[in-house]
């Protein structure tokens, strides 16, 4: 029986491995990713490691159902990766290209939209068909899982929600070159700027106030101690998380909404802040979507990729 | 061989019936909703005027494919509708019901998201497998088509496009309970109230002025003269609805918008504003969508109720 899944979740410096029999986890290990030559080595370090694992465990490839592996840039629908600039990849077909190498069937998918699916599948999202994952972290990322399959979209950019254009009057840019971006707002980096914004604009005493480098967790921290100013700053990006949701939901009305990266680590009053205005702005037949924290961590990569199969 | 397929628009009003020959529409007709003692008569009158139309054509049950029907309230995936208030209909399965009258396979649908496959089928996002529609007409109302189809959602709200908190400013109230609704900006009575506004707040020549009952369409044929006021009007329709389309493009990556409902019949000058905005608002990898007209005005219904089966 079939009953053994390998997934692969491919980051800039390291790829992630995992084993899984049935549904569980048994055996999880890292290798660096070699990026010079264009990643010309990545596919190949990843075969050779999955053999060396399947030999050490004694695990003929007649048991194997296949691998899945995440990659960080756009899947089409016909596993086509379309340009990965971190790892210095063009446009090819991962499943192919891996498949032949291993002689094993291989499905790939877009790092966060499988990390989505690791999470709707073990994590957070748990039991839910269909839920929307936001990922807060240096940026903002997303993935959206409908009736249990990821919605990649047409240009590979279904759940990029870190460029829903929410906040009317930011001034600065945002990486994409538009201005506006959730993610200027909800981010790891766009607390801090809020928080900055804030200590500028007024005299208001606040325990950030002359420390100049600051991180979203010393916001959040300061904040649950009863800073009045950092408090202000999490309001402002629940505030804009919960717009961002609210819109959501009245486009794909999911079960559940998984809040997952580094910000995540807040906790509770992270998903108590979204939720309060996401009650105020979301349409009456979705107010009841749930906000539940991510599970996984770093392994909803390898948790989903290898549910692709 | 089954080919013959009948499509059913159930309204307030009417209910709208078309005979489908493989992919055509070779007849269609109307029958009155009899919405007295709750719409207790509306499916077996919709049984016998399908009978009557079979008869007629000298068709037997055989040769039908099936019934699709769409329905004014949220339809669920097991074809259980929730509540249909302008019918006076209760939750229960319109399918099994109108099926063991007609002894024939019946799909429900809700009626906003089978036009939206109509169109998707037939109409303006014809040979678009991913399509939005976007209805201005008294309010504002949505489908999502993926993959050929259609996405109800977890409470039956996807594509509840209307209620998308999208305007910050707004201080009246939407019909929903809420303020800033996309609708409140974006539907023919929104426009109007917008123009009306900007009468009030200047002394701003306009061809609009001194006249208390203008319409949509009033607006947007001052505007196409020259009018500066009604082209402000205008302007901020079709902002509103770039930033909203901005929005369900992250979201769900479509590969096209489709702008339909009484509104539309603006034309051209509609699609050209709401893609100016939306160009500047949308995230790159989804800013070549393309925005289009419906095509089958309110045929939608019945082209979309057939394409269910």
């Amino acid at each position: 029986m079939k009953d053994i899944r390998v997934g692969v979740d491919v980051g800039g410096t390291t790829v992630k491995l995992g084993l899984f029999r049935a549904d569980t986890l048994t055996d999880k290990w890292e290798i660096p990713t070699r990026t010079e030559k264009n990643g010309v080595g990545i596919l190949s370090d990843i075969k050779d490691s999955i053999e060396e694992k399947l030999k050490e465990k004694n695990i003929s490839k007649e048991e194997v159902l296949g691998v899945g592996i995440g990659v960080p840039g756009p899947v089409d629908a016909e596993g086509i990766v379309h340009g990965c600039v971190n790892l210095g990849w063009q446009t090819f077909s991962v499943e192919k290209e891996l498949g032949e190498l291993l002689k094993l069937p291989v499905k790939a998918g877009n790092d966060a939209n499988v990390a989505a699916l690791g999470e709707q599948w073990q994590g957070g999202g748990r039991g839910c068909g269909s839920m929307v994952m936001i990922t807060l972290g240096t940026g903002v990322g997303g993935g959206i899982v409908l009736n249990g399959k990821i919605l990649a979209g047409v240009h590979g950019a279904a759940g990029e929600i870190g460029h829903m254009p929410v906040v009317y009057d930011e001034t600065e840019y945002c990486n994409c070159g538009k201005k506006g971006c959730l993610e200027q707002a909800a981010s790891a980096t766009g607390i801090v700027r809020t928080a900055k914004r804030l200590l500028a604009q007024s005299s208001q005493e606040s325990t950030l106030r002359g420390r100049e480098d600051f991180t979203a967790r010393d916001v959040f921290d300061e904040a649950k101690k009863g800073d009045a100013l950092a408090g202000q700053a999490v309001e402002r990006l629940g505030e804009y998380l919960g717009i961002a949701a609210a819109h959501i939901a009245c486009v794909v009305d999911p079960e559940v909404f998984v809040i997952g990266g580094g910000v995540s680590r807040a906790g509770e009053v992270l998903i108590e802040t979204i939720k309060k205005y996401y009650k105020e702005k979301a349409f009456k037949g979705t107010r009841e979507a749930g906000f539940k924290l991510a599970e996984l961590g770093n392994d909803a990569g390898i948790y989903g990729a290898a549910r692709l199969l």
